[in-house]
């Protein structure tokens, strides 16, 4: 049986998370920085590399795992399609996602890592974290632009570029007993499952559920959604896809049911606790010392990250018919890391591909990529 | 670090107890059976003993655990004072508190069981769960009578009564270290402390803080209010008192901020996920053959069960001035068993006191008083 010991320390845990969770959150508000920032910083003052008041363990793994599935579930939940669909999103998505891949995991090499570890840490700089990018554009009441909606487009096509060379580079490590060329199989099964019929036959089984049920009790239809989520996340992790590529489609499948703001209800707070704890968790693992033994590799990988952003989104924007000065605003802005970069950090550290100094580097490498698009953007649209 | 196996068992152990707690939620609707039942049912059937699709372990544990503390969040914020503070209620909730604590202690006693484990089985059977009865009096729309509010304030007291009996118990064999003296006065302080102070001090800064900061991100109050339930749910199992009476305490101070629906709304949000596995989680544990191995046991504090809170509430209701019917029913209304025991129980279970054929027992007795209850109500109603 489980001891008492264990559960009181969740309950330690947990409240000290998320009661610091709220500082973080009222620090960034003083100091304008994004909520992940202030967070993740807090996190990392109560992480063993200062106070100690917590540390990395299976709870907080697991807790961390179930916010990254909230997260992306709900970045799946308000996809919305005509944003994609068309050529500049996904031009501008595809280009922007694989050319920080491609230079991170050049970069990497260049410092002498091994070919695995590199690719890992390409995977993390793919996808753009658009939080602070869209909360400025709102700000400025410039959300409804050509440019702005390029950019969530975009976002959307890099993340999901991001989550499949996740799944690629981490099929590799693990399930080395199953030959590739049924993981490959597997994977397009699914994928092509899910596209195809999925995305029609969800919706329909879960409204038909929801009319016959629901009525009863509203939140019944919010548990069996959560399960289908979960489920997913299992079924793409079992056959060696990223867990959270099930999520987030799952919330696609799930956006397009009769009552999809339920989802919406339900997620945000669910998003709520564990996305705060998940941000605390994020920085727990964080050595500080990293600034120091990797200055080079943070510099290096920073630079990178935004010259790889600004070059392939703001090239490819040119290409669609952008003015110069949009073209290069969709560069600036889309070069922030965030949360999928968090996730393929944490999960290669899980799975011993990438050391904590690697990741420690990698989450500071998100915040610089921040807070200079946030200076380079607020000056491009101040001219 | 954490290993990928685990983080991938989590998803599995997760969706396979939420998409079965849904199947649950049907049968139980299919069948006029109250929800906890068919998703218990359903857990034993995913268990060790049928199919084996799942079984107990720390995850699974701390989930659990989550939702204990949620439901009794939830209990404490729907606190109506006005319904408790009567002498009524708190006549027939305190003697059909304890009549049944000291029939279930002195029952087990007589089997043979030690000291400990028979206090232990005793506490199981103090509290009422309305659940089954509140639903048959809203179906029948009795719910404004002057019967049923006697019972809802009296199922709140007799929680009190089985936190606190629970709280006592459980010190005993944890804390040992702690002189009886100081863990006395320490529960002594915690439950004044917060009958005086928290119940107004908490609302007044969750209040301030939502002025300040809840209005950008209205989810953070949410946050902040969780904090606050982990935290003195916590601080509660420090110092050797129950941990839902923590959250109860927590719940019945939130219950007095300005926005005390937001709480409900995210509550509920969090009930319909967490408290779904928990019931699957109190399944699981349950072994089919204490059906056969502890008949009797099954039986004779089955009788005790019901024969206790039949004449304990039955008897206080009359002593109250009502009539012989209406007490009959207050009776006959306050015998099922439910939450508040299988969390004693499973407490009970891990930190080593009570056997898992004991444990199984309880979950039995609490099925019987429920469905009994059901078939009573049902004829006293329909004369």
């Amino acid at each position: 049986m489980v001891g008492e010991q264990i559960t009181t320390l969740v309950l330690y845990e947990i409240s000290v998370m998320l009661i610091f969770a709220v500082l973080g959150y009222m620090l960034s508000k003083k100091t304008g920085q994004p909520v992940s920032v202030g967070i993740i910083f807090i996190g990392v003052l109560l992480g063993p590399s200062v106070f100690g008041l917590l540390s990395y363990n299976e709870t907080i793994a697991i807790i961390a795992r179930i916010g990254s599935i909230i997260l992306l579930f709900l970045a799946g939940l308000s996809v919305d399609y005509s944003s994609i669909y068309n050529k500049k999103a996904l031009l501008v998505g595809i280009v922007g996602g694989l050319l920080p891949f491609a230079g991170g995991a050049v970069i990497t090499a260049a410092f002498g890592f091994d070919l695995i570890t590199s690719i890992f840490v390409g995977a993390t700089l793919t996808a753009t974290c658009l939080g602070i990018t869209s909360a400025l554009l709102r700000e400025m009441g410039k959300m409804n632009t050509e440019t702005a909606k390029l950019m969530l487009g975009a976002a959307v096509v890099d993340d999901v570029v991001g989550l499949l060379v996740l799944s690629v580079v981490s099929a590799a490590p693990s399930f080395a007993f199953m030959p590739l060329i049924t993981k490959i199989s597997l994977a397009i099964i699914f994928l092509v499952t899910i596209s195809f019929f999925g995305i029609k036959l969800v919706p329909r089984i879960v409204d038909v559920f929801d009319k016959n049920f629901g009525i009863v009790s509203g939140h019944l239809t919010f548990t069996f959604g959560m399960g289908i989520v979960f489920g997913f996340s299992y079924i793409a992790e079992a056959i060696g896809l990223a867990a959270i590529l099930g999520a987030f489609l799952a919330g696609v499948c799930l956006s397009n049911t009769l009552y999809s703001r339920f989802f919406h209800h339900g997620g945000e707070y669910l998003e709520a606790v564990f996305t705060s704890m998940f941000f605390i968790a994020i920085g727990i693992v964080v050595e500080l010392t990293a600034i120091v033994t990797s200055f080079w590799l943070i510099v290096a990988l920073s630079a990178v990250a935004i010259a790889t952003k600004l070059f392939g989104c703001g090239f490819a924007a040119r290409k669609c018919g952008m003015n110069r000065k949009d073209s290069l605003i969709v560069g600036v802005g889309m070069a922030p890391r965030g949360e999928v970069a968090f996730i393929i950090a944490l999960f290669g550290l899980s799975i011993g591909v990438i050391s904590r100094e690697i990741y420690s580097s990698i989450v500071f490498v998100s915040f610089i990529t921040t807070v200079i698009t946030l200076v380079a953007l607020k000056r491009l649209y101040g001219k």
